[in-house]
């Protein structure tokens, strides 16, 4: 559900998987534009993926009903922000045992909910129908065939299972977790904290700062994770710093790229006017913040993006906020 | 003790640190070669240090009796496998109640040794008074005024916090720690999985996979300084992840670039011949693996960079090993 560069990447994913193990596969993508849709059905998605050819086991179409009907595996793939009203036009097509599976990296705003959560909640699905993925995952590259790995989480892990044997391919390797809320907190706060590196080399810092940003973001991001109840060691592995590390250094990320040109003094509405896709990190930063300041977490690089987004922080002055503390062990 | 960038480059935040408090402090560099002496007497370092210009509380010689005659902290810069050697001539000059600290990044080739344990072998000094100095620390960036992090660390946490305070500058900014093990394993290995970043990229792969490297790297690093009777926590800091990112990314780190040739197909011989300062990952490899394997730690990423040194490894090959698992558990 979402043929964007993410979801029809994955229906590749899926696709190749099938065909590395000889299996029959049906993959069905549902699109909002008809446009895209044919362009699938002709097995590419020039929109997106350049002259990426899909494999022949992908259909797509408009239909969410036609998409959905029959599902085993329901994947999730829109913009975070538009998952709830989605699920609400598309719940009474999801089969009643299908396995649900978000895509998505972001935190409603509002409701500070992950995506797994808008699942259970408009769904009314099951926590151990619910799955996620996340991991250093720039569609593009897997897209490529670029070796690849990644996390799939669900709490029951027989499902986890299911899932990884489902995506393996030769250039994708799932890893399996029940720490779902572990994955969905790397993913989300990762576009925050890129949105800090990204600014950072806006404004021509050096590694060494940008490496500092991405230390010390990856220690608030754990800090909320386990706030709610996730895994430090999930912080530690693909789905934190994995993700978080590709995303501050690839090109391809639109939320770095977003960072990058706040950091050379463009305004949130001039960044939004330049970029064709979302940038999440721009959307959920204030929800990150706002979930952190309920549950007494000290996230300070997420505080300084979100001054700088709604305008009270140049980011000028984001700097000497980095190294203005006093002495003291690294770990308070 | 050494006038190198990274010796230079520390001399000079020891210069701009006391200046930044209205302190008188004399620091004195020891070097080799009389060119690089007579230069930084003239206040510069061209052949490490471009144009930058060096405070005028720093002096040189090549007379290490001279220069550590009465000093209260001894800062040792050389090249990790020549420190012994260096030691042997210098312990009688090292005054009884001066603090030495290590800036170097290596494991002593033949016995496995940091180079903490080193100075306690060769110049007989108590553990509280030996400190080690790492993290995130790209030596020209440094000597440019950018912003920086550090940790400095000492089973003394008296001595770790006079040392922070001496190196306070308005750009860089030390933590202070107790785990003298995390930081140095940090430090060494971080050189070791910086090659197989560099090999990667010197192959071409993408971010998702130098990312899924740098977590796995980070992840084998912990076991070998857990095993150790390091802190995991330390590598989860500036001088594990801190590091290995900025090394990782930097376009100015010798053993990310030596990678890069590798991947290339250089051998280790054209790689040697066209760098003009030593790739330690290079050294440090075998010890780290060595050390690994008595200790029964699993470090399949060094294993790898090994076999690629001695020639045993296409580096074609080396792919291929980062996916070819089993599906797991990220943590087992």
């Amino acid at each position: 559900m979402g043929a964007g560069s993410w979801g029809t990447t994955f229906a590749k994913v899926l696709g190749d998987a099938a065909a590395s193990h000889g299996a029959h596969r049906t993959i069905r993508v549902w699109g909002r534009s008809p446009e895209v849709v044919a362009d699938i059905n002709a097995h590419r998605n020039a929109k997106y993926l350049d002259a990426i050819e899909l494999p022949g086991s992908i259909s797509a179409s408009t239909d969410p009903a036609e998409v959905l009907a029959e599902a085993q595996l329901v994947v999730l793939a829109v913009p975070a922000q538009s998952l709830r009203d989605q699920l609400l036009l598309w719940r009474g097509h999801i089969p009643d045992a299908a396995i649900v599976m978000s895509l998505m990296k972001g935190l409603e705003i509002g409701t500070d909910k992950r995506m797994s959560e808008v699942i259970a909640d408009v769904a009314s699905i099951p926590a151990e129908r619910i799955a996620v993925l996340s991991g250093p995952n720039l569609a593009l590259e897997i897209a490529r065939c670029e070796p690849t790995a990644s996390v799939v989480a669900c709490s029951d892990p027989e499902v986890a299972h299911w899932i990884a044997e489902a995506c393996t391919a030769p250039y994708f390797r799932p890893y399996m977790s029940t720490d779902v809320v572990g994955v969905e907190i790397g993913g989300i706060v990762k576009n925050v904290i890129a949105l800090a590196v990204g600014i950072c080399e806006g404004k021509s810092m050096g590694d060494n700062t940008k490496a500092t940003v991405i230390t010390r973001g990856l220690a608030e991001t754990t800090r909320l994770a386990v706030a709610l109840g996730g895994d430090p060691q999930t912080m530690a592995g693909l789905a934190g710093l994995g993700d978080l590390v590709a995303t501050c250094s690839s090109k391809l990320s639109r939320n770095h790229t977003a960072g990058s040109l706040l950091g050379q003094g463009l305004s949130v509405e001039e960044v939004g006017l330049r970029m064709t896709q979302v940038a999440e990190g721009i959307k959920s930063a204030a929800a990150v913040h706002e979930l952190a300041q309920r549950l007494g977490v000290d996230m300070p690089i997420t505080a300084a993006v979100v001054a700088v987004l709604k305008g009270r922080l140049p980011v000028d002055q984001l700097e000497p906020l980095l190294l203005a503390r006093q002495l003291k062990s690294e770990g308070d």
